[in-house]
């Protein structure tokens, strides 16, 4: 059944079709089945059929998939606060003139809101930018954060690799994850120079340089020479730099390489390489850290050390299947992006990293999926139970008593639950220990605790069982 | 200056005074300004000043605001976690069209995307509707779940008071705070029936009556009588019953009302009302809320059981000041949304609460403004220094070990800091111990630890660091 946001999604397929210039018969096929659609629609007289989704490249999480969400979040948070970090948040929208002129050619991406009067706003597009804003509004010269935030953009989405249009960002200071490739802006511009790549070309050819990771030498060499006009001799000189990766001997090569110690930027860029490889060494962690001079990275604004981490082929327990998702990090120093907001031009120089969470939860949830570990939902320590009718109010009772001493419990509402159905609740969520109220049990002053995984029963006294199940649950 | 996003601005400024029939002075006062804005901007020749400010109805949260929002977020969320809750995320943005007929007159402040191809789309107005749509596209009849998330309203903003365009709902499972007022839709809709309101009125005399808490019963009457064309008869009929406020015994009493007990409707709201209070009774909190006949609710889709949380007028520690923010929770029952979500109707009971967090928040800062407290903005437990130069090798050494540990520590990034500084740096920012390596204690094998309140120091062999650490910050 078409419906006219279906209608309007195909005739957006079409609209990239045709401005990606693909095959005619590509574009044919989809415009027949727009036109199908469009039918389809009008047979319907206008009334649309309600659709039920969420907007195209975007995901509901629910309980499952939140509980492998927190637990990626607590693990980058631990390890931002280790080392001392602030958190700070912004609007999900900026003016629209505070994003414009940043993102060079991704700017078509960016979400506008529509014009119902007032200001012009967009939605964010990475939490960089919004960053820069916030530093140059409050002079802050000096700040070492974090932010997890959505950002939005009108990408294709490929979602099951974990490209949506709404992810997370999560900006920190650097942390090292798998395995780091690392390289400088510097010297790459000073590499272009010496190579013979004119000025004009340096942002073009950087672009080309950044596809290495997909593409072999050869088609990014033509791309070079044939597409962007670059001397032949240029490329080759591009060709045998961009193939070199190492540590810190790469590094002193370099240092005495005829061409490159003469540039004055691919030497300043070395020279902080050294003295990063220095402190990397302290850190024991040089074994985990490439120096790779084909590392360019696409945006525009990194103006010195730039870095992106590579998971690493990943394999599951049973050998078979292999995920592959490439880059999950990157970021890099930025120099002039607060200054672009400033009044008067004041430099604030900045050094930050993103954090592709979406792909790490792809992984995690594959992972999870494959495994037969059962996630929780909840943190649910007991369920008050009774055996017998007509104790709903007894069940209220205790379950009040519980909560009032911070115990996290749970009760069926119905008024006559069937014990057999309380614990299958029990068995199905994870929770771990059942309290039972009967009519014996209260004649006695007792309560009796059920451990749902050895089905163990005891009588506990009802003025030791908060103590009990917060020994049992290990919540002292 | 002007620019052009103030003279929009200030546009609809204009717009709405017109709107809402203000003082011809007042208009001409404003389009006064507006004109001269724009006389300003024209000569200015088209370039515009960079306006470096948040979207109108926004604001920031620097790290302090963030270490309040991360206190009140945690008190929240341990109670949730107490009663079992899921946590659940839905996208900020919906399709237009999942969005359209659910709020009345509210739909004019939903935040429009441009239409730039594809589907049409709109912000999340507030966490019901799209929660409501989850449950109908994923077949859900039975879960409690919170969701803590910003809601975005093209709302005349109030921002000391805690009123955004941005803000966060939280919507859990029923949560008592401070004093509670309850009422039921079916009781309101009895009362309306048997006051002699006609059917076709019955939404309108509501919204007055929800008036109340801001207007006296004489302007509200007189809207509903001149405004809204009620008898006058039907109206002081009304006027008995919303003034009446208690508990089980006004239950009670009104179950024996001649004409309420008559309502097929008023009587299945008032037996429900007794059975909450039952509950209440058995969870000792009958003290803290009140069946209150004058509430009504602004919104359409409740049809059950209706609730408000009001914070009482708080003052603080000098009792010269007070701060009044009125209602900061609310929410009901509504059992028609899911199924107009569902192709075949099928009804979902649901009962949620949304907390006014921003209110909450603006109340914590201004105490805490006035308080002495310091908020610290990281957890950092110690900062590692050193006494003489040359030593940056050593603290990026010991920094190191103490990270791999998992202790929260912070190095200045200089070269050769002043002893002094790095003290100062502590005292600022809140970081209770100072590990300080020199010459002598590298030779002796020893760190000495400083306590930074008390100036007490210590010399502390290397290898029992990390634990005295834990030791003196409790975090062991």
């Amino acid at each position: 059944m078409a419906d006219e946001a279906a209608v309007r999604e195909q005739a957006e397929v079409v609209r990239r079709l045709k401005q990606d210039k693909a095959e005619p018969d590509e574009i044919a096929k989809e415009v027949a089945k727009l036109l199908e659609m469009k039918a389809q629609l009008g047979g319907d007289e206008g009334k649309h059929k309600f659709v039920l989704k969420t907007p195209k490249g975007t995901r509901d999480y629910g309980p499952k998939q939140m509980a492998i969400r927190e637990r990626v979040f607590s693990a980058i948070i631990t390890c931002f606060k280790r080392h001392g970090a602030e958190v700070i948040d912004t609007p999900v929208f900026e003016l629209k003139e505070t994003l414009t002129g940043k993102y060079g050619e991704d700017s078509k991406l960016i979400y506008d809101l529509k014009d119902q009067g007032g200001e012009l706003l967009s939605l964010r597009y990475d939490l960089t930018v919004p960053f820069a804003r916030y530093l140059a509004m409050n002079k802050i010269t000096n700040i070492k954060r974090y932010h997890i935030a959505k950002v939005y953009r009108r990408d294709n989405p490929a979602m099951t690799r974990g490209r949506y249009r709404e992810f997370y960002q999560c900006r920190p200071i650097a942390v090292p994850l798998l395995f780091l490739l690392v390289n400088d802006r510097r010297i790459l511009d000073g590499m272009f120079a010496v190579c013979g790549v004119p000025d004009s070309k340096f942002r073009t050819i950087c672009s080309s340089v950044d596809k290495l990771d997909k593409m072999p030498w050869e088609e990014v060499r033509s791309e070079m020479v044939g597409e962007k006009g670059l001397s032949p001799e240029a490329a080759d000189r591009i060709g045998e730099y961009v193939q070199l990766h190492g540590g810190m001997e790469l590094i002193e090569q370099l240092l005495q390489d005829p061409k490159l110690s003469q540039n004055k930027l691919a030497k300043e860029g070395l020279g902080d390489m050294k003295l990063l490889f220095e402190y990397l060494t302290l850190f024991g962690i040089t074994g985990k850290i490439s120096f790779d001079l084909s590392l360019a990275r696409g945006l525009d604004y990194y103006t010195g050390v730039i870095y992106e981490a590579v998971l690493l082929q990943q394999e599951n327990d049973h050998g078979e299947e292999s995920v592959s998702v490439g880059s999950v990090a990157g970021g890099g120093r930025y120099d002039g992006l607060v200054g672009m907001f400033d009044p008067k031009g004041r430099k604030v120089p900045c050094v930050g990293v993103s954090i592709g969470i979406e792909r790490l939860f792809s992984i995690l949830e594959q992972r999870l999926e494959a495994s037969e570990e059962k996630i929780r939902t909840t943190e649910t320590q007991v369920l008050v139970a009774s055996a017998q009718k007509k104790l709903l109010e007894e069940r209220l009772k205790l379950i009040s008593e519980l909560w009032d001493a911070g115990i996290k419990a749970e009760v069926l509402y119905k008024k006559n639950p069937k014990l057999l159905n309380q614990l299958q609740y029990c068995e199905d969520t994870g929770i771990p220990l059942v309290a039972i109220v009967g009519e014996q049990e209260l004649k006695d002053g007792v309560v009796k605790l059920r451990v749902v995984a050895t089905r163990e029963e005891v009588n506990i006294r009802r003025e030791s069982l908060v103590e009990e199940i917060r020994r049992r649950t290990n919540q002292l």
